[in-house]
Order: C-alpha cells, then sequence, then structure tokens
C-alpha cells in the first residue's frame, strides 16, 4: 500500500471541526448554541467535584496500575450486579484512556492485522477512521430509518454471506440515531457472532440514557465479547477521558501488556472521579430526565419546521433529521447554519459516507436554554433561502 | 502473518508489573522502596493544585480543540522561545494525552504501514512493544556502556547501511541510563537522517531533567523532524497524562485528524494544569536539584556495594547498573529483590532484549528517604546470598 492509499480512508471528524470554527466564531464574541458535539453540558456530581478537588489539593496524581485502580474495577462490578444482574470478574476490566483507546486496544488485541470488522452505517466517525489508521478492513452493515436504524440478527448473517467479516462492532443506544436494540434481537445478533465466529464488540457508551426500553449488556449472554463503556456521557466526563473494558479471558493479558506500552495508565484523577460518580446515580439520572425533555421538544421542533423522518430517539442524546427538504449537501447546510444562523450541527456525512448528505445530527445534551434558542435561531435561519 | 507471531514480539512492560507486585505487598500491609517507575514523588507546583481545585469545583470539563487548548499551545511556544530560541507555529503543536498518544500518533502519521523505524538499545520499552502492535519493524542500534550510552551520527550512518530505515526516534536525556548527546553531536544525527531521507523522531520527554549539560532540541535544527515531549517528568504530572508534539508542516494536518478520530482531545484539567506549570519553573527546578543529589547519593552507593559500570548520568532520575557480580538474570535479581529486599527496581530486559540481564534501572525521583532507605535496604540484601 502506498502512503497516499494508506491515508486515503482517513476523514476529518466534522463535529470536531464544526466545533473549532464555533469556538473561533465565540473568541469573536459572537454566541453560539452548540448541538454539533455529544457533550452534556452539566458539571460532574458534586460529591465528584469535592474529591477531585481534594485529591489534587492533598497528593500527587502518579501512574495507576496500567489496568485502573481496583477500587474502580471493584465498584464496575458492582455496577454490572446492580444494573445487569451481570457477574463480572474484575480481573477482566480494565480501564482506559476513554473508550478511544478501548476502541484502539480491542481492535489491536481481538484482531490480525487486516482483519475485518463491521460496523453499522450510520455509525460512530471514529470507527472508520481508527480502523484504516490501524490497517483493519470496515465492513458496512446499511440501516434503514424503516426500520428505525435498528440492526437486527437477520442483517448481520445476510452481510457475513456476502463478506466474511471477523468483528462485529455495534453500539445500542446509537450514535447517531439514538437507536437501541430490544434485549431479544440483541441475544439473537450475539448468538448469531457466536455460531458465525464472529468475535463481538458491543459499544455500551450510552448506556444509562435509554429514554425508556430496558438497556441490554452483552455481559448477559455470556464473556465472549468485547464491551466497551465510558464514563463521558452518562457521567458528563467528556474531559476527563475515562473510560473502560470487559474482556474475554483470552485477550486479558495480551490487552493488558497493549494499554501498559501504549497508554501506560488512565488519568489518576479521572478514575477517583469515576469511582465516586458510579455511586450518584440520582443526580445523573436527573441529568437524563433533562436530556428525554430536550428530545421531546427538539424532535417535534424539528418536525413542524419540515424536517424529514425525524423519529424520536431510543436513548443517548441525539437527533438525526433528514434535511432533503432544505439541501442535498448537508456539510454545505451545517456550514451556513453555522455562519448565518449561529447554531453548531453535525453533517450527516460524519456518519455515512453514502448517505450522509442527506442528514444531519443535533445533540440535545446541553441545557433546555440551549435547545429553546437553537429552535429559534433555526426557525429564522430556515425562513430565509440556504 | 498469524496470529501468534503478530502477538509474539510484545513483551510486558516489567516495570509496570513490579509496581503492580509492590502494591500488593504494599497493601498487605509492606513497605516498599519504590525505585522501579520513572515517576517523580514531588506533588506538582501549589499554583497548578489551586487553579486545579477551583476549576473542578466550579466549570464542566469538556473536550478540547482536537489539537489542545489554543492557550497551552501558545505557552509552548513561548516555552520554546525562552528555553531554546527556537520559533514554533502554535498550529504545529498537538496536546495528547501523554507522550504515549504522541509515539502512536508519530508512527501512523508519519510512516507507511509496515516502515522501519531505528530506535537505541537500550531504550524505552514501549517503543518497540508499540511499533510491534502496529505494525512496524523496529530496528536496533546498539548502545555500549564504553561510550557513556550515547548515539552519534556515524552510528546511525553504519545502521542505515546495513539496514536502511525510515525513521530514527531517539530521545536525550535518555531512558534507563539519562545518557545526552552534545549539541554538536546531535545537529549532525539531525542532518545524517536529512541526508538518508530518515525522518527523525525527538524523543524530549525528560527535557528539564539535565544535571549540567546544554539540553538540545531537534527544533533547534530546522521544522522536519516530530518533536514529542511530555508534562510527565520535569512538572511531575505523570497521573495527569498530558504530552504534546511539534510537527513538520506536512503532517499537521493528517496528525489532528488521527487524533480527533483515536483520541479526542487530552484530558482538560491537565491541560490547565500545564499551562500553569509552564510557569513554575523556580519550583521545579528546585525538584530537579534534588535528583541531582539524590543521583550523587545511589550512584557512589552502587559503586560501593559493588555494581560494576554505575556512571553518573547525564539527566533525567536513572541509574543504570551492571549486575553481573551478583547475577546473571534481571528478572529473577529484581524479583529477590522486591521479596526479600522491599526494593523495586526494574530489570534490565525491559529496556534491552538482548544484554538486559546484565542491567537494572534504579530511579532515583523519589525523596531523600526514600533514596536512603532503599541503600540501607540493598546493602542489607546483598550481603546474603541470593
Amino acid at each position: 500500500m502506498t502512503n497516499s492509499q494508506q491515508f486515503d480512508a482517513l476523514r476529518p471528524f466534522y463535529a470536531m471541526e464544526i466545533l473549532a470554527q464555533a469556538k473561533q466564531k465565540e473568541a469573536l464574541g459572537e454566541k453560539v448554541c452548540h448541538l454539533e458535539v455529544g457533550e452534556p453540558g452539566a458539571q460532574v456530581a458534586p460529591e465528584v467535584r469535592e474529591a477531585v478537588a481534594t485529591a489534587v489539593l492533598n497528593k500527587p496524581q502518579g501512574y495507576t496500575h496500567a489496568k485502573g485502580n481496583a477500587s474502580l474495577r471493584n465498584g464496575l462490578v458492582e455496577y454490572y450486579r446492580q444494573q445487569h444482574k451481570a457477574i463480572v470478574d474484575p480481573d477482566d476490566i480494565l480501564i482506559t484512556n476513554g473508550s478511544s483507546a478501548g476502541f484502539i486496544l480491542a481492535f489491536l488485541s481481538g484482531f490480525e492485522r487486516g482483519a475485518k470488522i463491521a460496523v453499522t452505517r450510520p455509525g460512530y466517525p471514529a470507527y472508520l477512521n481508527i480502523l484504516s489508521s490501524l490497517g483493519f478492513e470496515a465492513v458496512e452493515i446499511e440501516l434503514s430509518p424503516d426500520q428505525s436504524w435498528r440492526l437486527d440478527a437477520e442483517a448481520v448473517r445476510d452481510a457475513h454471506s456476502r463478506n466474511q467479516f471477523d468483528g462485529l462492532l455495534l453500539a445500542s443506544p446509537s450514535n447517531p440515531t439514538g437507536a437501541m436494540i430490544e434485549r431479544d434481537e440483541f441475544k439473537q445478533i450475539v448468538e448469531a457472532c457466536r455460531e458465525l465466529d464472529v468475535r463481538f464488540i458491543s459499544d455500551e457508551i450510552y448506556h444509562g440514557l435509554s429514554h425508556g426500553m430496558n438497556e441490554t449488556t452483552a455481559l448477559e449472554f455470556g464473556n465472549d465479547a468485547i464491551v466497551i463503556n465510558s464514563f463521558s456521557k452518562y457521567y458528563c466526563m467528556t474531559g476527563w477521558r475515562l473510560g473502560w473494558m470487559v474482556l474475554p479471558k483470552d485477550l486479558v493479558r495480551r490487552t493488558e501488556i497493549m494499554a501498559q506500552n501504549m497508554f501506560i495508565s488512565a488519568p489518576s484523577m479521572s478514575q477517583l472521579a469515576g469511582e465516586i460518580a458510579l455511586k450518584c446515580r440520582d443526580y445523573y439520572d436527573a441529568q437524563k430526565v433533562q436530556y428525554i425533555s430536550n428530545g421531546l421538544l427538539l424532535t417535534r421542533a424539528l418536525q413542524e419546521m419540515g424536517f424529514a423522518d425525524v423519529c424520536q430517539s431510543d436513548g443517548a442524546f441525539y437527533a438525526y433529521a433528514d434535511i432533503s427538504p432544505f439541501s442535498n449537501d448537508s456539510v454545505y447546510f451545517c456550514q451556513k447554519l453555522l455562519d448565518r444562523g449561529d447554531v453548531a450541527a453535525t453533517p450527516g456525512v460524519d456518519f455515512d459516507r453514502v448517505n450522509g448528505n442527506k442528514f444531519v445530527r443535533f445533540s440535545y445534551a446541553g441545557s433546555r436554554e440551549t435547545i429553546e434558542d437553537a429552535i429559534e435561531k433555526m426557525a429564522g435561519f430556515l425562513s430565509r433561502p440556504l
């Protein structure tokens, strides 16, 4: 592979590009409504803030065990017991520098170089970029709004029969659609992977943010999946860079060695924060209630403004809206929406390189005021020609 | 390549293994002197602690620009101007999750997959493990204690004539030997790389910790090298996971996109901490004085105990001691030293897979009391048969 081919598959993450441009506008004194990045506007729980402030004043923050502090891993064992009635061995848990490090480790440790990993389209854009950067091949399984953007076991088998992949990476709730998979279907997907000898990677970083459906972890159906999770979303800790993996026994040691060398350890203050955050579910559930309310408001408003196919999300905090009544170029649309409407949103091409020009993702993780302000601005923006 | 071949080159990082065992001993109530991990025992500067405590109490810590906060990058521009009279464009600086992320990005962005990267032996063990994990080939250039463990341009040319490599990764001050390269020789190495069409990666994470020699950055000789640095060592911020890269113009955009996707951003509180730490050089220079004093004490004591070839380091905070008078198996030696002597140290096999059984690395970044206690314990340990 030549140098240019190697980097051809690499695309910028437009959400971050838009964020950078929005920050430039703000530096010039303009006000921007941030609906582009999947980032809660709320602070971490008060108990977390106070514990971290005390820790940073009083003791050095050194490297931790490469797998993370035992107390945090034990907290996660308890989390799985309480939330999912699942028994997890703390030795199988590895604390990571955000879920980002979890994906890198999952691919490098779980698969031979060049392996084929299936992902959904639309899906989280970093999946494709990390896979191509590391020399893996992505196999995309197309989802449809007609099926509420949900993957099912039949589609997995169909896709595998056309192009035999080695791994399947799936997020439920999903980014950018907020779609969730029902427990029975989830189980059938796990079982299909097992039959097809496909290693299943379950991206569970939006767990805690279901709008009503039961959340399913792959750990409910055995210990052969790689589970990736994060403190960024439900626990409002994006900038803290803290996540975790639950690994199948055959990958624990190898992944630990890779983590030692590639990351050394996750940030120590963030690990302390995470440990305490696990015990603050009342605070975080109250944030979720706000997202659900924001989501209802925004979804209804988008429908009224004339966006097509804006369905209510099952979870997370995203509205994935069809912009075809307004434009067939989501990058141009988002650019103009930021420039003239002062609303930052993410073009669908981030999530779908084939059909993404038809869609825009709006995050409603911000405050009520932000959403209300954004709705007013968008209505004004759409009342004039693009 | 089969799965087993792919992972064959991967070795555990014994420093972290020993740390884990030492922590187990401590959990049982035993006292251990930590000389195994390259980690300062001191806190961050008081101004840093206070600013971070205030920030965490008062505002959400969100994602930052993928390249890091502009204020931190501008602080680094000023750092290069003051310390090295070097002019750096803030756009060429990328803030990373520790130097670890810097190495990953440097390899993936700077080279075609499968490229050959030269490193010194002995050297930082993660170099080899990251290279093999990412599918690159390491070419080792052997250093000798007879040349004070210093690389020179002639050795670079010799090695290249035998096995043409695409990149050279070099640390000065170095881990594990503390060796530094004089400015003139450094310049010749940079020029040799340029002539040979070898991309130079300068690992400068021990900058600030010279014991007397002038520190040289590759940026003094042009902008075509990839420079990697970190807040971990001089700024006592190991567990904060913060580093930075200075990139050649041709790699800036590609590396930014990779960083967006693979890491999103570096921890936001750590970025604030780093920005303030840059202004606290008086505090940090006082820590360095302590390391130098510790190093003199420890080096003399090791010589008196009968270790061979313990030379005074030029910088960093390591003594790389020849244990051949006592053992020809550094893993066994370190295990026994921890079990019976309660001193944790790192076997040379971490740094040198060929001759490492002859050496042990002692870190003297801890407190004076730790070093004095460790010397007493080692003397007792060595007075009995292994």
